[in-house]
């Protein structure tokens, strides 16, 4: 294990302090229990978008939180589901009197912990919604998860989730509007390595050099397959066909394309990839009216990527287009 | 060598075309030359920017072109200086009539090439200032330079550069912008593992799995020397150290902060790694003004990170707030 890093039980709370630091116009913090929350929070009369998971998925979701995005994020431990108080604490912070909606991943702990959270905060008098985010078309059910895993569409339904709240949509509309965006999109990732967790110092699995698993999920978890290795246009082909496939996506539909990186691929593989993923979008049909390219859903430095496809409708665009200043994720002010 | 690559002689080729694709507002590309100019180019009246060097470094330079910040860039092969005829054709596909900047980082080729350039852009009636960019204090020369490596700090240099030409500042008084922000900063840079060129196959370099390169290069060149791996807070130490002590950087200046990730090492740690070199930069008293923390100078996927630091005057500072809007970075607009 060769990593930049201290002791492996402080590096989350070091890396929060970082952030805090490195965006104090941006975020504050809490170490005990761990929150991050937008500058400004709360922001009174509208809603707040709350979420958190395991550390190791940066930017995802501590670099989200700002301007027309997240009002708070719960770092957990390094791929482990943050706790309730956090979510107690995080929320109390940033309710505004509109209530909280907050995002979470469908990963069992997670699940539990945003459910307890969310009984917490309404004993507070703090009206809750949860959405629930399982976009990963590889597997029905993994390691960590009854039903599908939510990966990389979370940033969508946080983006236009977080506009809707900025634009001063009441609570039903704006978690109603993230379901929209959850029943629209569509994901799947590859792993052409593992990645190291911290605390444990070795490799979460094992893969040949001529091997890839397709259908990886974002803390290692096994996919559909172990494969050979692929050039990258028969790898956007492996990813793209199943999310097409499985919403279906129709010709004339407009979708965002996002090719997303594991942490360790560098940016020139993921416009490679990107470039297929677009022509591929196009032979069927498919409009591509939004784009994102980069490292926003990762696995620590796994080497690998996923794709996501959105279907938009006017009010998704418009609400994709609006400003966000985050410390990952700016655009528009 | 696991790589998301089709042939690898095609990648650089393939990652422009996917630029252009997933950027249609902000780029516009050639291949034959190769170039990415901004997609208004050129712009009437004003002096334009002018980058490149060899891939392998995005977002540098490519990722970087757009309103506030470069006119065109122009990438090499993998780790590979452009050739002439790609900064002609870039520099008359983006003269205005006020004349071109070049930002050339301190390569033995890349000089050559863009000196040569700026000879072809001359005989075409276009006035030229090539600006050098070596910033690296952990050599004095190198595997491929004669004197101090261009490093992080191009992405200053190319940002408060650009905002000066978009705000209308004329040839000399940009070129002396930039001139003067190359004197202000300093980096130095750290790889945890080496990178594996895509032609090539196999990594560049071999360091044991408790081992670190101070003062690497950005092409895996041997840096200051090879020494155990040590924990964040004293590789931010050994990195930041050399780097005050060089111009030097004295109590009460006022400074950019930049963490730089080069390729293959997560966000989690390079948020801790800011946060202990933004509190040895307070402890020698300087005033961390304005901070960046990302991978934009990059190798690949090599694991490692470098600091910059540049000392700001109020010019500087309100070049560097203008907005910027580039597939890579992008605020204030």
């Amino acid at each position: 294990m060769k990593k930049i890093i201290n002791d492996p039980e402080a590096l989350v709370d070091e890396a929060v302090e970082g952030l805090a630091a490195a965006h104090p116009d941006l975020v504050r913090i809490s170490l005990c229990p761990r929150y991050i929350v937008r500058a400004d929070a709360p922001v009174s009369g509208k809603v707040a978008l709350l979420s958190g998971g395991g550390s190791g998925h940066e930017p995802l979701h501590g670099g989200f939180v700002g301007r027309g995005m997240l009002a708070a994020a719960c770092p957990g431990a390094v791929f482990t589901s943050p706790t309730p108080d956090q979510m107690l604490e995080a929320g109390k912070a940033i309710h505004g009197g509109a209530g909280i909606v907050q995002i979470v991943k469908n990963y069992t702990g997670d699940v539990m912990n945003f459910d307890m959270a969310a009984d917490l905060l309404r004993a507070e008098g703090i009206e809750v919604e949860n959405v629930l985010v399982d976009d990963d078309v590889a597997v029905k059910d993994s390691l960590y998860t009854a039903g599908r895993r939510g990966v990389g569409l979370t940033l969508a339904v946080e983006k236009i989730g977080g506009a809707a709240a900025e634009a001063g949509m009441g609570l039903a509309e704006v978690a109603g509007l993230c379901r929209r965006v959850v029943a629209n999109g569509r994901s799947m990732g590859v792993a052409l390595t593992a990645c190291t967790v911290p605390h444990a110092g070795k490799p979460s699995f094992a893969l040949a050099e001529d091997e890839m698993e397709l259908g990886i999920g974002i803390h290692g978890e096994p996919g559909r397959e172990r494969v050979k290795l692929e050039p990258a246009d028969r790898i956007a082909e492996l990813l793209l066909g199943p999310i097409i496939e499985d919403l279906p996506f129709e010709r004339d539909d407009r979708v965002l394309l996002f090719v997303n990186g594991m942490g360790g691929t560098p940016l020139i593989e993921l416009y490679a990839l990107y470039r297929k993923a677009a022509e591929i979008a196009a032979a069927h049909g498919l409009e591509v009216e939004r784009r994102l390219v980069g490292s926003y859903v990762t696995s620590l430095e796994m080497a690998g990527a996923s794709i996501t496809l959105l279907r938009l409708d006017d009010e998704m665009i418009r609400l994709w287009d609006a400003p966000v200043v985050t410390p990952a994720l700016r655009w528009g002010a």
